[in-house]
């Protein structure tokens, strides 16, 4: 049996790092926190508002010695930091994430710190917002945090990680990276796409007409925007990181919008209306469940 | 000079109709309302929550001597209702509606209720929620209601009903159908249609997967979503009602959703970032704005 986590690395004090921090501070007091970013004026944030019980200034001496070391840096960024830092991370040290791409993520880290027990994660939260500001200790509250670990990994690093993340507010659930990837492309990648081209799409009509369109949004729109508020280098990352999923999912939601436009333009209205409402249904399924 | 409206007709007591009927009742207490829907149970509820001076069983008795007519029924439903009510309004009677479209929505009316002074308006203002109980008397506070009436209406009709308008809290703008219907297809209906086909789209990849998608779904999705609850008689018609500008407004959203994914399939981290930068810019515009 692995020991208890009793110290947490945190590499990554944004909105998710800080949270973490926070959640950790919270929920396990005697459970020591180290945090790192790599933006001085994060750290010193971070400091004054004693996130961590220590903020460190290099990535190395934040990660050597924990138990834990949780990366909590854009996905494009990991492999980088991972690199950075494995001097100082022990053979057995057990190292996770909170990426929100998980194949090319888990192989990242598996090229850097080969000797590392690593056990990727990806708590499905998460805010428009980005900052350790905008942190929060109940950002986890009841939400998932996937696992995808390699099927050769050890199951105490799995318990410990899983036992982390539950102490944290999350439930678990443990699936393969490829099912991570296909499902988080239908559930965020996709919609975050669709948010971002569709206010692109409203300004260059409003371009092309000479007249504005925006400004008489409603809640509606806004609400529907709402997950294009978020970081521009973050989505690119997460895009590029899960191209394949992103993609396909992006042609399968093409075609389902197809088929519904077709009814409209057949003035099917009884197909469409049953359509609509079975999507409708989903939706309050959804809202029931959680 | 038209004579100020002194008493109001309300066709149709869901959110929007009951909304209108307790803005005016708050900020226009001389003004006497008269209010009528073609569902029972719904005037009855009209009737116990006391949002009229008077709930009428029947149209022509709901419409008959009122300063002011609104139709407040589902974009499909106004020409039946219109015409349901043509003997009782008399022929220098005021008629406006709160329809979402407005090119078929206008022709309908004239085509019902041909001697009559017709406004045909458009509060930009709702909620995925439906029925009296969702309305309120603040619905409107600081929203866009569109006016659209044709070339050759009488100026003093068309101030008449700006002047209703802005009494209940909305801003208020002119301008012709068409670019009416265009700006709605932007910045509401195809939003709406894709949230839609974007639940659809879900629930055929888990079916297809055999496995849960929608349980893992945060916050994001659910907001992206929400649109997706309202009613789908009303949003089918809508989509009907507005066709052609849905389905080419729908296209040019599809071209730039499809110069972003090509972004993705080549990499391209620069370009995607200040396009993805570029859209979350004009979302904060909208936000300021706000």
């Amino acid at each position: 049996m692995r020991k208890s986590v009793d110290s947490v690395a945190i590499v990554g004090l944004g909105l998710i790092g800080s949270s973490i921090a926070s959640a950790v501070r919270s929920s396990q007091a005697g459970v020591r926190i180290t945090g790192y970013d790599v933006a001085p004026q994060v750290r010193e944030q971070a400091r004054q508002m004693g996130l961590a019980d220590r903020v460190a200034d290099h990535v190395q001496d934040a990660v050597r010695g924990s138990d834990l070391i949780v990366l909590c840096v854009p996905v494009g960024a990991i492999e980088g930091v991972a690199s950075s830092m494995s001097g100082s991370v022990l053979p057995d040290s057990l190292v996770t994430d909170v990426g929100s791409t998980k194949a090319k993520v888990g192989a990242a880290l598996r090229k850097a710190l080969p000797h590392a027990r690593i056990v990727p994660a990806h708590p499905v939260a998460g805010s428009e917002r980005s900052g350790p500001a905008a942190g929060s200790a109940q950002l986890f509250e009841g939400r998932w945090c996937i696992l995808t670990p390699e099927p050769d990994a050890a199951p105490e690093d799995v318990e410990a990680v899983a036992a982390f993340w539950r102490s944290l507010g999350t439930k678990v659930e443990i699936m393969s990276a490829a099912r991570h990837d296909r499902l988080l492309a239908a559930i965020s990648h996709v919609p975050h796409l669709i948010a971002y081209s569709t206010l692109a799409a409203v300004a260059a009509l409003e371009q092309q007409q000479g007249q504005p369109i925006m400004k008489y949004a409603g809640g509606g729109f806004r609400d529907f925007t709402r997950i294009a508020g978020a970081d521009p280098q973050m989505w690119s990352d997460i895009f590029l990181s899960n191209r394949e999923a992103v993609l396909e999912t992006a042609a399968a939601f093409r075609t389902m919008a197809k088929r519904i436009e077709s009814l409209i333009a057949a003035g099917d209205e009884a197909a469409l209306v049953e359509q609509l409402e079975s999507a409708r249904r989903t939706r309050l399924d959804l809202c029931t469940d959680a």
